[in-house]
């Protein structure tokens, strides 16, 4: 066994936190997971963040297809995730970095709310918190909710009707 | 150290095998998934054949909406999956059986076809593969790709036409 010098530090395992709504996945959610993880580097701890079917509703003005807890099972059930959480009935970044504590906040291509109220919230309690965008997985073809959804009508209209 | 009798036999990790096309994945998949790695006790391996989009196409005269290289990279993806592989071309039962070599052979309950298949495969080669059924989880709700695609169809009726 090596001789400890006791100077050796154990390294803090560092806490990623990403998050999205994540209603019907595909492999953009999980490429955007993994690079995510990535950028805590080894033996990161990677947070996600499930939004609740009623701040769906009230920033995106639309009903999920799957309800909140099962968008957050599946989630959890990904080897990239650690953990797995319904986020606050009233979303507020400020809190949610208040109780997970993350060094990193990944935000995917088209969170541009959550990268600007992630950066002030960061500001304004003068944090050390990277927070970093994570780029479009691929060709956008089925790397998205919405072009899933058109691909479904396309194939089913007129036949699950 | 423990003394070495020499009569310890390494016991053979068990080889589940499971099969599906997981076009829109949800939690039903994962609970199936989960149910067929534990029939094979602890540190079974669950290996998953994703069907191939032509033979989905020449079983169930659909299209899938995902294309058969991103379901069977998101399968890869779930925690209880330890390889995903895609099936072959013109899918036959008993090639499946003589490349994996499961010791036990999971069926979901709407896969009576590939049940049948199973079994017959098993009986003329006299294999000792155990093929189980696995029950629908919990409430259909959304257990089902159907019911998702329904239920896509009813809410965005309209609005992504």
């Amino acid at each position: 066994m090596a001789r400890s010098t006791g100077k050796d530090v154990k390294r803090k395992r560092k806490v990623v936190l990403a998050s999205g709504t994540f209603d019907l996945l595909h492999l953009g959610h999980v490429k955007y997971l993994e690079e995510a993880k990535q950028a805590g580097g080894k033996n990161a701890k990677l947070v996600v963040i499930v939004a609740r079917d009623s701040t769906v509703e009230n920033r995106k003005g639309r009903r999920t297809v799957m309800p909140e807890d099962q968008r957050r099972a599946l989630v959890e059930s990904l080897k990239v995730v650690d953990e797995a959480i319904l986020g606050y009935e009233n979303f507020d970044m400020g809190n949610v970095i208040e109780a997970i504590k993350p060094d990193i906040i990944a935000v995917g291509h088209d969170q541009t709310d959550i990268e600007a109220e992630a950066r002030k919230a960061v500001e304004e309690k003068g944090l050390a918190i990277k927070v970093i965008g994570i780029g479009r997985f691929g060709k956008p073809e089925l790397n998205s909710s919405l072009k899933i959804k058109r691909k479904i009508m396309e194939l089913y209209k007129g036949r699950y009707e």
